[in-house]
């Protein structure tokens, strides 16, 4: 399992854009077979500061979600949304190893 | 609901204690009534960045969680291991909404 979170800073001016945009995202890689989870957080202090918890089964799946449609239309559609270029940090999990707790 | 993001940076010769006593924390507090998820995760590339990824009911449950046994000692034990201050970012959710998927 990958468990990758992106860390994004949107313009001001594009927060609901994004949200809007992300909200499809989300719903289309749900729909994906290797997808786990796909969190969509914004942060409590910052309303321009967002983070996406995606859970792939494997290095597979996440390859597969990068050429998705939901995914490419939304990456192409936020670029000039982003106040700065968004961190990804891919993760093992350690604990739950149990498959069923995610 | 709150989601708090923490990414910590260990000192490399305290990587497997760290792991030890987190899995301990990360146990104890699965056991919180306000508990929701509690994910313990390594970075892919840099084995001493982790990521803690918790979600509790409330703010109340945050600070109940905060005055436990395991926090409490999992912090005080950690504390020296770390290589920098531990980043902790609290989330509000965007999707999904519907409690059963967490």
């Amino acid at each position: 399992m990958i468990v990758t979170s992106v860390t994004v800073y949107v313009k001001e001016e594009h927060i609901d854009d994004f949200i809007e945009a992300t909200i499809k995202n989300h719903n289309g890689s749900l729909q994906e077979k290797g997808n786990i989870r796909f969190d969509f957080l914004q942060c409590s202090n910052d309303a321009t500061r967002f983070m996406l918890y995606e859970a792939f089964e494997s290095k597979e799946a996440v390859d597969a979600h990068k050429e998705t449609a939901h995914y490419l239309e939304w990456k192409e559609t936020v670029a000039s949304w982003m106040a700065k270029p968004r961190e990804g940090v891919p993760h093992t999990v350690i604990s739950p190893k149990d498959r069923s707790k995610w």
